[in-house]
């Protein structure tokens, strides 16, 4: 992106973490400096950075500034810290599998380094060893680098993924409406374009005239606060609807496809993402349009062999009964608010990814072509 | 209702109109007293009170309220306060067939009684004609009495209705769970107990243990401000949800019904309702659940053969971009705000109405049961 950026590293080692506050957006654009590894996790918490990737990509520099303190101690207090960042960071949300993905990247490559303290009699270890301080600076040095490569192989998938995905829609007709849940735009990845919109940038960088219906997406609206900012910073005609009315726009022939990003995709192509996701896809079907899910290879998660097994984030009852003060519900009503829903693969016309698209979604064709 | 009353007539020909103001509840119970025609066109149109048959009892009442001035005046201002009011509230909301078809009972009842000043010669038509303010008295005596039949037919429906939705859905197991979408309760009715609601109400009633899932209806959030209070308010166990957790709802397995009410039903059955409720219908289809509307006869339209000629309502913008006084979209954004959809008769089970209920539906049948 040009005007802003979603999540920046600034300074070396010993810098810090800087987000666009996505909770003040579209209205304020303001950026949270994360000094702390609790300040990434309740950014992380909170959704002022959220999406698969972004997640995932936060988390990694949040591992960074995890260690910052530990850097001057010995290997034990390196190892401590390392174990206890991730393991802290790993809880911030559940769904996503980038967050763990990202999280386990930079365990193995601080184990892969080692803890030299570890190797040698435990009297080495003192707090001021040298040869200590030395190694730990060296595994910050990398773990970094690590966070930086999270980052900008995110942007490379997000870039690759809308290649294929423009050239999996090039003949949409002119015009042509594209209905898509949630945001999954610039706004879910560290510095790339991100997953379905995307595609969509793509397209319109390509000269096609299109109409996006963005779902507004309650409880948190990311459509009608996010996608619509993002489609109109970028100058892309794009109408906002409630949830509720997708079915109709699809029923006046207002779309001709449907796509949305992920949060974990299983073995089998079962796809977790936004509540609403489902109903949209389901809705799709029953009107013959194509549904696509447009998501980078490291949202899947080939150890789960099915949606069902997928953790679904529930959230707060005040995001549904409460609208920032305003409170709409009955004092005491009861909620269920799963933040994501699993969109079976058999509803899914393609999945477009950076290694190019998979259809018919299937475990086969999966495996072929991640691995 | 016990504790409140949705609409409320108080006093003779020369009395007022009290709404409950459904824009402030569930927080505060609000009460609106209209004595000008434009306080009940305004009510209409802000929706303090709302539901097709309770905006015709509204209505009706209305009249009576445009009436008043001209009452002791001659036959021709009693003749164009009739005409000029209603043709003014017909136009406050246009898809409800409730309005127009109390306004045109009313305006039936004023045309039979005739306008005696408008019979004789011109001369006789003076201002303080005694034998004309007799007659208007006559005619405004008769019009509230008419605007009271419509009311109190209007709770017989409701229960009539109620019964017979009962008797179908009585072989529902012990705790099943009922999806409804937006409201129609007794907050729908003048002084009865609504449409969808009733028949829940009435099923609780004869000790059938359920759990209401109720769609939060956004825009205006109908059923999480609305359709929870009045569960709550009678005991009914319930579970809010958005509008976009319906499907998922329906995949877990809870939801082993679905009953909405309806704005206006063509010829053929297809029925409009508020935006969504088509959604609610097809994903119910997918889902293999029984999808019921319940709605008095008067909500027929059979003037209208099929759903695509009845008149749907886009109300404001700001509906979607503002939620109370904060703006959730980007300034300038785009929005489709159709207020009602409208939902095929093949995916309708069966249509629940006081006169029984109509399964298949189809044009034969609905014609069948109300002539």
């Amino acid at each position: 992106m040009d005007a802003y950026s979603t999540i920046r590293w600034s300074g070396d080692v010993d810098g810090h973490l800087v987000l666009l506050d996505q909770t003040r957006l579209p209205t304020e654009i303001v950026y949270v400096e994360c000094r702390s590894v609790s300040d990434v996790d309740q950014s992380i918490r909170r959704l002022v950075v959220r999406g698969a990737p972004a997640i995932g990509v936060a988390a990694a520099y949040g591992v960074c500034i995890g260690i910052q303190e530990a850097t001057g101690l010995n290997a034990e207090a390196m190892r401590l810290a390392i174990n206890v960042t991730c393991d802290f960071l790993e809880g911030s949300r559940p769904t996503a599998v980038n967050l763990s993905a990202a999280i386990n990247r930079m365990q193995s490559v601080a184990d892969q380094l080692g803890f030299p303290a570890l190797l040698g009699p435990r009297a080495t270890s003192s707090k001021f060893d040298s040869h200590n301080v030395t190694h730990n600076i060296k595994v910050a040095r990398r773990l970094l680098a690590e966070a930086r490569a999270i980052d900008s192989e995110d942007r490379e998938m997000c870039a690759a993924m809308a290649r294929h995905g423009a050239d999996l829609l090039a003949n949409l007709p002119d015009g042509a409406g594209i209905l898509t849940h949630c945001n999954a735009g610039a706004l879910v990845s560290g510095s790339g374009d991100g997953t379905a919109l995307a595609v969509i940038f793509e397209l319109a960088r390509r000269g096609k005239r299109l109409h996006v219906l963005a779902d507004e997406t309650r409880p948190l609206m990311q459509g009608a606060r996010l996608t619509m900012w993002e489609l109109m910073q970028r100058g892309i005609e794009c109408t906002l609807i409630c949830d509720s009315a997708a079915a109709q726009v699809m029923r006046e022939g207002r779309i001709q496809a449907v796509i949305t990003g992920a949060d974990r995709i299983a073995a089998n192509g079962d796809t977790a993402n936004k509540i609403g996701t489902y109903s949209v896809a389901t809705l799709a079907r029953a009107h013959g349009i194509p549904f696509y899910v447009a998501a980078p290879t490291t949202t899947f998660d080939l150890s789960i062999a099915e949606g069902a097994k997928i953790p679904i984030e529930e959230r707060a009852s005040e995001e549904i009964t409460n609208i920032v003060d305003h409170q709409v519900a009955p004092h005491g009503a009861r909620v269920y608010n799963p933040a994501f829903d699993v969109t079976p693969a058999a509803l899914i016309t393609a999945i477009i990814t950076d290694r190019g698209c998979i259809s018919p979604v299937a475990e086969s064709a999966i495996r072929d072509r991640l691995t």
